[in-house]
């Protein structure tokens, strides 16, 4: 028995192997955190946070088992309501790894999440899918698996997402098990799994288990659950019972609280911050609580409502400054930490889009952050899931890559035999420094358009979303899936079978 | 006669005390700027800048008297190139002053330029206008008056700029009187200085006289020069004029290297930033030796060309890295920064303008910027002023002034009373905290849509240029001119009328 486990494995880790290598470059940032907040600021916002969970505290709501843990670890518990005694919190986050490797079933694939390690995810769970040619429509599975292919054969994401796009051409209780199969079957990339209740989140992770082996999936993260709390101040029981499924199976949890200021957080950001972090190491907590060493990301969503219009924003200011500080806070915690990718509340691939984006992801840079989601794809607050925007997203991916990598300062940077070659009144098109070094210095990008206004028409004047519309399509058409063992694939697939039979 | 210019002063003084007080707030950005290099790299990059001035020098152009002054100041110079001895340069630029204020006619529309002060001036110079309906065409003194109304109607630009867009319609010679007086009449805002020739110098200056008042002029600063540097490692005769000119008059200069990485300063990100430096350097220690104590301007345009096409590039990856540490390099000098507005390379206001305008004004608050300029109407790397793109970039003006406001952390921010008010498992839209704040807690922007798509559809479906579109028409339909006294109007008018005889 033993024996055959280990010819099963070395035959997956064999399979894995073979897997191609991606040309899409691990990030890790050369840009210094900003520290926004003062350490004295950042103690007010914890020590107010811990204040708010000892007196007030939160609903852990229709989980009877997580009432119970909180009991036994020495919380006061009355009804659905737990306060927390001074240290518990601290005390049971320590457990909580500063840094984890985060398994792809290629392994040249596989991530680290942590540190100044930077890691970039499309959009996940969006209801709705848009292209410039058939318009806003609910997605179905072809859609969710080519949002799939596109993250894989994507040359700035790192991670493949989960849920492209909800495919409400399948049946609800079973759609889990073909989003798995798809972000498994067609990326060999880190993905995401089901959190939509604790059958499908044992589902992502047995799934799991048949690609990457029992037994590595029991000592190694394999496969990430993305959690919301339901803010203010609430755990609900449709997110414990899959933080306590994963946590129970070793694998990661990203734990965000759902904060909209204004709405279900208060209207300043200050405020704000301190429910964050309240509602995030509640989280946090839970996990280790559940089991010791759980690996965790710090996530933070926070934004504020329109509030005129009680709509939420996306890529506006007040985020920029919640990214920031909440990434100090991370920091100091000790955790990875999550915030935004290209963020947008625009209904269409336009200026606004693209500037919400930018304002969005950019921050999440200086903020320290070391996981990015909703990086490509994301439109009108996440509702929709864009072909056009996902490839425009990866301009300002690709953009991210370049900034984390800082300024060269070698010798050869300085270019001083170009100076001595060139000198004044001259140019350097020709000169051998640039001939040196033309071919990595300057980012080359897929779509942006940096011709003369004469040549841009010449070529037919299209704008940004009709060039990504060419673009996703020959995407599409030139994807070649990743190799998978044969008998994984019918594995994956008889396990499919079965539980569409139950 | 001393008592005639006393009561003269004191006349203008009051028509600009009366001008109506602007809503556009001065930015004083508490972000804490990146230091992204450390105190090694960027000695690195100074001392080789100031070698490479020592043994290669830079090109004086077509101007015995600045050639004369650097012979005296101990320079070698040998035909038109000047190589400058260990510690004349940085012994001059001591002079420079670390902060200076910047009047406007409207004594409540003054800047202060330095320090953490940021003001943001729109596109200056603009061959080219564009709008949805008229297309890309030359510009009109028509187009250009509008540009500074749009400016002076901005809540967001402190700077008025200059040239909106070069009047084609009028004669090249006497254009600069026309466009001087259209930012001066129809602004109260700071505004620059005219810099094709010398005379068109003195003329920018004598305008200002007029306005301000000729003492004041003397002992302040009222219109300031952008001058560029005819990279690699040359100042031109055309551009020495104008600031040995504002330099005389104790009036500002920014002095803005052109470096383009790969064309006109190296390839790799170092060797521009030594070129920057080398380049700026120069500059404001010439205006030092015609006048110590010029208030100038570090200015930085540093960005890639596209190694495919030649073509340069704007808001890319490159540019926002050159951005942060030619930053660091002002500090290190002592002198005010001026940095990008929202540069791209765009020919149309879509997505691909959003992203590069935002990933260019962005880095520059983390870059420390005292000045951005082309913060509004940018389009096709600076050829075309859009005022679809001019509305569109305010939007980022908007978030640049709330970013820099950082977080609020009065106890009043902490939002402990909403939390006892709501506590968990409610929301915040109606309590007590949300109502003191929801008004200023919020940035509101003004074409931002941050609506349901059904309500947007209802809307009309507009994507962000329609919306552009329609609202710098209703700016310039609204726009009332701030008041100027009729003798000083009857006095520009007269001064125009006596230059275009000659």
């Amino acid at each position: 028995m033993r024996q055959a486990l280990g010819r099963e494995r070395a035959a997956r880790r064999q399979s894995r192997l073979k897997a191609s290598l991606r040309q899409c470059p691990f990030l890790t940032s050369n840009i210094p955190p900003v520290n926004l907040l003062s350490d004295e600021g950042l103690s007010t916002l914890e020590d107010h946070a811990l204040t708010l969970l000892r007196d007030i505290g939160m609903d852990f709501v229709g989980d009877r088992e997580t009432l119970e843990l909180w009991h036994d670890a020495g919380a006061d518990v009355a009804g659905e309501r737990v306060r927390f005694p001074d240290g518990l919190i601290r005390e049971l986050c320590r457990f909580a790894p500063k840094q984890f490797t985060y398994h792809a079933r290629n392994p040249k694939c596989s991530v680290e999440i942590g540190g100044r390690h930077v890691v970039l995810a499309p959009i996940h769970g969006a209801p709705f899918v848009h292209d410039i040619e058939r318009g806003r429509r609910y997605g179905t599975i072809q859609d969710c698996d080519d949002f799939a292919r596109l993250a894989q054969s994507s040359p700035w994401l790192q991670h493949a997402g989960g849920t492209g796009v909800e495919p409400v051409d399948l049946p609800v209780d079973t759609r889990h098990l073909d989003i798995q199969y798809g972000v498994i079957r067609y990326t060999d990339k880190p993905y995401f799994g089901a959190v939509s209740s604790e059958q499908s989140s044992l589902d992502s992770i047995e799934m799991s288990r048949i690609v990457f082996g029992r037994e590595f999936v029991n000592d190694n993260v394999v496969v990430m659950a993305c959690l919301n709390s339901a803010s203010p101040l609430v755990w609900d029981g449709t997110m414990l019972a899959p933080l306590k499924a994963y946590a129970r199976n070793g694998q990661a949890l990203k734990i965000t609280p759902f904060t909209m200021a204004g709405a279900s957080s208060p209207v300043t950001l200050a405020g704000t911050l301190i429910q964050i972090y309240a509602e995030a190491v509640t989280g946090i907590a839970l996990a280790q609580l559940v089991h010791k060493g759980t690996p965790v990301i710090f996530g933070n969503f926070g934004t504020p409502i329109d509030m005129q219009s009680g709509a939420p924003t996306f890529g506006g200011p007040e985020a920029a400054l919640l990214q920031l500080a909440a990434g100090q806070l991370a920091r100091r915690l000790g955790v990875p930490y999550r915030s935004a990718g290209c963020y947008t509340s625009s209904k269409v691939a336009d200026a606004q889009s693209g500037m919400e984006s930018a304002l969005s992801i950019l921050p999440a840079i200086f903020a320290g952050s070391n996981m990015m989601q909703g990086c490509a794809g994301w439109l009108e607050g996440g509702l929709v899931n864009s072909y056009e925007k996902f490839i425009q997203d990866e301009e300002l991916l690709g953009a991210i890559a370049v900034i984390t990598r800082g300024i060269g300062m070698q010798q050869d940077d300085l270019a001083m035999d170009a100076f001595d070659e060139v000198g004044p009144a001259n140019h350097f098109l020709g000169c051998a420094h640039t001939q040196r070094h033309f071919l990595t210095a300057v980012h080359r990008s897929a779509i942006v358009d940096n011709n003369s206004f004469e040549q841009w028409q010449a070529e037919g004047g299209l704008d940004s979303i009709q060039r990504a519309n060419l673009a996703w399509k020959k995407r599409l058409r030139e994807f070649e899936a990743p190799s998978m063992d044969p008998a994984i694939e019918e594995e994956l697939e008889a396990f499919m079978a079965k539980r569409k039979q139950k």
